[in-house]
Order: structure tokens, then C-alpha cells, then sequence
């Protein structure tokens, strides 16, 4: 059976995230029926290198997926997007080996997340407006103290008995670009939520609410706080997923919606 | 009379233009009803640099609005800000002598046209997507054809008899940024269409539809082919307006939705 790799961006705005449901809007849901729509045949598989949550966007989503019969992969792009909507794009599709699977074979994972200083007439699905001051060393010194392997059990939702909450996070970037502060986080994988929390508490330690001391603790102790300063879907972006043999990311920049 | 100079940003998407109309939500309608919400009085004026068409954008329209009362610019702008939609943002209010005119006063003004050479999840209220292969070189000949002072009857759908159609263009533009081809015209001031129309015969010229023999002949005889090509509404953004002793645009980027 021909399988393929997708290369997708989407704006989540719209979407109850990547996994598709019953009664609800769904960007695997939308690519399946797309797929049914420009090839008249349904997908026997379609997985992504992991789920995005409701109203978080992708610029580098992967997936591979599996035809009944192997067609042009170019064609089928353009098949595709002709029936998608305008918030989900196929950037490219090529035919890989059956071997290759869009989450198992991920080595390493970036989200990028966009604080926006000011208040933005065009920005406003993208970001996360925050009006305090924020005291950008502070982030930076609180960030240092989540790189490495550390269980991530205060800043996930998961249940620790069903999912290792120890999460290797090979880097935490803080970075001021104009209006934004630009968050990436980096690593093999993360759980539940994680990454929306980390942005949660690293807000709070620009803040002045947080010391770096206090964002250590959540990675010694089960605390609460992380989860209660979970910060809106709205400015995650799933930036890049990398394969073994594949360059990891460059520069941290801004997500320029183009 | 207290008089105020306003910088805002719009995303032109959801409002039937600039200009108060009955029964259609506009920026200056919405402009109005933000004074009378945030300072319980009506402004007494409030003008435009220039009506933007529906659906057009704006990163840098200036407007004067005049109030029966002084007030704290910064803390008009924070309230005002406070119940204006989102896709509307006020960047700046300053007190300004009552003889400053918002559109009479401006020396220049630009606007960035994006054309986008391919399909995107987040630009499409903000891009023209054209398919075909555009010779940018053509483009920006054809471009070189219409800087200076012409008549662009063939450009605008306001009648001659009662506007001048003598522009004088300073600069246009054609640069290419990653998947984007800007276009930029700078000119004292437009006629109606006008820098759509340009922006549609610069693709034609690209397409290798027009050559520049036909581009100088809409400027010496009245064509229809112009208004044929008019380039849509949601590529366009007014960048930058320009008052005596104010500096010009500088080199010419990407309109990043922050």
C-alpha cells in the first residue's frame, strides 16, 4: 500500500484541533474528507507526528498517509488544496517508504509562541496579548531552568500512570523580536498541554510572580500553579518536526502568517 | 476645539471601507461610536487621510478628530482601544494644532500591494493568490512606465469631469520576499482603483499579457483594460501617510500581521 508524507500548515483558529472527532471540525477530519473528495477513494491511514489542541496552529505539521493506489504526488496536492479551506494547506506531499511513520520516527519537535506586546489589529488569532510589563531576562533565566530531562508531571493534564511525564527539552529560547516575545521550545516530545504551561510560567517570571526557584520546585514537586497560568492556544504554533537524518531548526523568528 | 491626530490599524476585512455609511459597518463608523462609548461625548469631526476601499487594509492611516472637550491622549487611546473590535487598533492619539488636516495636510502616501505566489493557511485575507509564473523583471518594467506625473483615466472609475486624473506617482515598487511579490506605489495622491488597476496591469505584465508599449498606451489614451484587471481588494494595505518635515517610507517589507 503507497504510503506518502504530508507536509501541512494550518491556522487551528477555526478547528477543535488535529484529531479527528464526531461533531466536530477537525483538520485530520478535513484532510480525510479531502482526500476522499480528490482521489474518490478514502485513506486507509492518516496520522500526524502528534495532535495539536483545539485553536493551535502548524506551519510544519507532518503526517503520512496511506492510499489504496499509488497516484502523482504532486496531482494530489493540488487535488487536495482545491478542496480544502483556505486555513489548511498542503505544502508538499512525497511517497516514502511503508517504514516511515509521521510520530514514531520524529526525532526532535519545535513549538513557537507568539506574546505580543501591544495590541494588534491583524495579530490578534495568532498571539497572546499581554499588557504587564514583562521583564524579558527574567523569562530567559526562568527558561534555563526547564532545559534538560525533568518531570514535566505540573505541566501536564496527562495521568503520569498512562504517560512517562519525563520529557528531555533540549532547549527553551526567549527571544524579543519588535512587538512579540517569541517563546520555542524544543525536544523529542511533550506531553498534554506542556508547552502552553511552560509559556504560562515563563509570562509569570517576566511578570515579577515567579522566581526561578519557585519554577524549579514545579519540576521537583507536583504543583497547581503551572496549570491555573496556561496560556491561550491562540500563540502556539507547531514550527518544525524532524526526522532522523534531517537539519534541526534555524533562527527563531517570527511566524509571519506569510 | 481640542483637535487630535490619530495612527490606526486596520484589518479592512470585515468592514464595507473607511468612510460612515447607514447600514454598514465601516472604520470611521466604528472610529464614532469608540468616542462616544469612551468619552460619552460625539466627536464634532474625524477625517481620514483617505477613504480606504472595503476590504482594503491599513498598518498606517492617520485621521484628525476633533472633540468638544480636551482629553488625556494616551487615556483616550487605551479606552477607545477598549471597545473597538479587535481588527481595529488606534497605535497612537496626539494633541495637534486645530490646523493640522488629516488629508489636505499629507504630502505623500504609499501602499503595499502582496501578491502571493502560492497558496497559504494564515495570508489569505491579506494577499492576492496568483497561480501563474510572473516574470517579476516584466513586472517591474512595466512598473518603471508609470512613475511620474500621466493621466490615469484608464486607472480609476471617477469621472475626469469631476476629479483631476493627473497623479503624480513618486516610486513604484516590485520586490520579491520569499513566496511574496510586493508592490509598492508612492504618490502624492490616488484616484479611485487606481492602485489596484496598476497592481493588476503589473501582473498582467508579468503573466506576459501586457507589455509596456500597452502599459504606456493606458496612459495616453482611456483603455478598458485596466479596470478588466483590477487586482482584489484584500492585497492591499495604505502603509504610510507623510506630513511636511516627516521622513518617507523606508525600504520596502513584508506587511507582517504582526
Amino acid at each position: 500500500m503507497p504510503r506518502y508524507r504530508l507536509a501541512i500548515e494550518y491556522a487551528g483558529t477555526r478547528y477543535s484541533g488535529w484529531q479527528v472527532q464526531k461533531n466536530a471540525r477537525t483538520v485530520q477530519g478535513e484532510l480525510l474528507r479531502a482526500v476522499r473528495e480528490a482521489t474518490g477513494e478514502s485513506a486507509t491511514d492518516l496520522q500526524g507526528s502528534g495532535r495539536t489542541d483545539a485553536g493551535v496552529h502548524a506551519v510544519g505539521q507532518v503526517a503520512h498517509l496511506d492510499l489504496p493506489r499509488a497516484v502523482a504526488p504532486e496531482l494530489l496536492r493540488r487535488q487536495m488544496n482545491d478542496v480544502l479551506p483556505a486555513d489548511i494547506n498542503i505544502l508538499g506531499i512525497e511517497a516514502v517508504p511503508h517504514r516511515f511513520h509521521a510520530r514514531r520516527d520524529a526525532v526532535s519537535r519545535s513549538y513557537v509562541y507568539q506574546v505580543a506586546r501591544r495590541r494588534t489589529a491583524f495579530g490578534k488569532p495568532f498571539v497572546w496579548w499581554v499588557k504587564d510589563d514583562l521583564d524579558v531576562r527574567a523569562m530567559r533565566e526562568a527558561a534555563g531552568a526547564l532545559v534538560g530531562m525533568h518531570d514535566f508531571r505540573s505541566f501536564t493534564d496527562s495521568d503520569p500512570d498512562e504517560v512517562s511525564t519525563d520529557v528531555l527539552v533540549d532547549a527553551v529560547e526567549v527571544k524579543e523580536d519588535g512587538a512579540l516575545i517569541l517563546v520555542r521550545v524544543t525536544g523529542s516530545h511533550f506531553v498534554w498541554k506542556m508547552v502552553r504551561r511552560v509559556v504560562g510560567v515563563l509570562v509569570e517570571a517576566g511578570r515579577g510572580q515567579l522566581g526561578v526557584d519557585q519554577v524549579e520546585g514545579f519540576l521537583e514537586a507536583h504543583s497547581l500553579v503551572p496549570a491555573r497560568v496556561t496560556a491561550p492556544a491562540s500563540g502556539l504554533f507547531l514550527e518544525r518536526v524532524v526526522y532522523p537524518g534531517e537539519q534541526g531548526v534555524g533562527p527563531l523568528r517570527a511566524i509571519t502568517p506569510i
